[in-house]
């Protein structure tokens, strides 16, 4: 009899103990993320739900993500801080936002007349990209990754056709960062309106010109309702959204949920460029159908030299306070310089090819 | 001592139970996957070992794929059947090469004069692709999934200069499938030789011109080093491969597996297409350096008309014996005149804007 005690006894035992490494490697993780975008702002707050779903799914439900939108938290451009002080674990915004704060984050959004998202993908996976992400958010003690891409923003609606250089002097323009930088050496009144009214002051004359990002999110500003000229992209050819992680709640996972996390935010990442290039087509197809007053533009050449020529001055006195950054903007332009020839036999000579 | 005998019992019992629920949720699934692709064709080959580490990755060690390349099968273009009969749980392979056993699985690897292939992934998640080729599969109770792209593919090698239509009459070139159709209604001497014999053929003048890939395959190949004209893309330019699976080795998975196995999937094709993208780039520098009489060159005027209208008959030929293939036509054509506007008004300006 007290053999078989014994027995049941070393049994239960065992079977504890093997349930409790089983259950532990089954114990559910909760994280918050918090993000730029507002409940409505498709494809962007898709991109961070369906981040959410997918770390579910593959994580058969041990990693549960709760995303705040904006109106939840208030602090949209914010977010670095936020994961930085372990406010909210993850962060889903975009790098340049915090170019006031870090100079060095600037360039893994997009650059004016950088690359396309194909290109720049393969200079984050396969051009040492991340590596250099990683390097600069090293000090903010966050982790960084690429989060989903715009491809190639608009160039903005203008009310007048810019014939020349002679047009954009004078002209009131709401165009924010670094495109607004050139475009006010260019000579452009330069102003910014918080996009709540943009569209009564572009109705009204009090601004001539906008950018915004492209027909997907433009159509439901309704910009195509009050301004005849579509001028395509030059100063974001491929916005890329970063998800980043405060490394303290990252190093708190188990490291196959580590592996799951990282593995999300790659696969919600290359899935909201392909959902924007449809809503974009779709889009722009809606807009034209309903206004086909709408003339696609591009700018003219001398435009087009002097916007470059004030890029590559903007930058150099950049590059020159920063030699990580200096480090960053060479490895974009010597890998944009070997790919690019790449693309141009390719993608480009092909659309070209069936025009 | 009755009483704790059958406590313990009563306990131990409740362990068993919950150790098998939780043991079954962990339970490890090994499934078998065939591909096309021999030990050494990268990135091809990569993509399915990759695709297997995702999985595993993803699930925790649950799902276990293990890869047979062709060497190990011998049947590189009997994926389709292997896993339809249930050899292999796991194909991965390209579409169209099993047209011959079934035309309407022809359009989901690549078109003549189609989509690009950010254009052909929004026509697969958001234009109702994927649910054409899964209506397409169903006979053979197989599921199928895009598994990789290789982006643009060259139009291929040739010897001596296409200056008129006139120089295809008689050329004596090895291109397979459709493409080859098209060149023979041309007038070229169409040729199917080993891959293994290409090199010697070629260099020895037996043929005169051949179609391979693009830089990041062909230059293993080192056709570079015997003929100076590279030709631009027509027939391929976005060729998708394919994971099948097995419906009944699907069916038999936990439904989160089922859920892994397909995000897996996705995110290695993503992974292909960008792996590749890479490659052709670094490819090409290397060709461009040690070859710098290589020439890339398009086909003239006259000659590319020719080839849109040979392949107009031959698709209208072909969707006139199955309504299956008429709708996927006409499906890819609706999205790709939709969406093609706007990459012209994208990616497509914006790169002849900074040529």
């Amino acid at each position: 009899m007290k053999k078989l005690i014994g027995k049941l006894g070393v049994i239960s035992v065992l079977l504890i103990a093997m349930s409790m490494t089983v259950f532990a490697n089954q114990r559910v993780y909760k994280l918050k993320m918090a993000t730029t975008w507002g409940k409505t702002a498709s494809p962007l707050i898709d991109t961070s739900i369906k981040m959410a779903n997918l770390a579910k799914v593959m994580s058969n439900g041990q990693l549960i993500i709760r995303v705040d939108s904006a109106s939840k938290h208030k602090a949209p451009l914010g977010i670095l801080d936020m994961v930085k002080a372990g406010q909210y674990d993850i962060g889903h915004s975009a790098s340049y936002y915090w170019k006031g704060k870090d100079i060095n984050t600037l360039p893994f959004t997009s650059m004016p007349f950088g690359m396309t998202a194909a290109e720049q993908y393969a200079w984050f996976y396969h051009g040492g990209g991340l590596e250099l992400m990683q390097k600069t958010y090293k000090i903010h003690k966050v982790l960084s990754f690429p989060g989903g891409n715009t491809g190639v923003q608009m160039g903005g609606w203008f009310k007048k056709e810019i014939k020349s250089v002679e047009d954009l002097k004078g002209l009131k323009i709401r165009i924010p960062g670094f495109a607004g930088e050139i475009m006010a050496k260019a000579g452009a009144l330069v102003t910014n309106i918080a996009p709540g009214e943009l569209y009564t002051a572009f109705e009204r004359n009090t601004i001539d010109a906008l950018e915004w990002v492209g027909p997907s999110m433009d159509i439901n500003m309704g910009f195509h309702k009050v301004a005849k000229y579509y001028y395509t992209g030059w100063h974001e050819p491929a916005s890329e959204l970063q998800f980043i992680v405060n490394k303290r709640s990252y190093k708190k996972l188990p490291k196959n949920l580590q592996e799951i996390l990282v593995l999300a935010f790659r696969l919600a990442a290359y899935d909201m460029y392909i959902q924007n290039y449809d809503m974009n087509a779709k889009a722009w197809q809606k807009m034209k159908k309903e206004h086909p007053q709408i003339k696609v533009k591009s700018f003219p050449e001398d435009v087009k030299k002097l916007l470059k020529d004030s890029n590559k001055k903007l930058r150099e006195s950049m590059a020159a306070k920063s030699p990580l950054l200096k480090e960053i903007f060479k490895s974009q332009e010597d890998y944009m310089q070997s790919i690019r020839e790449w693309t141009i036999i390719s993608d480009y000579q092909y659309i070209k090819d069936n025009l």
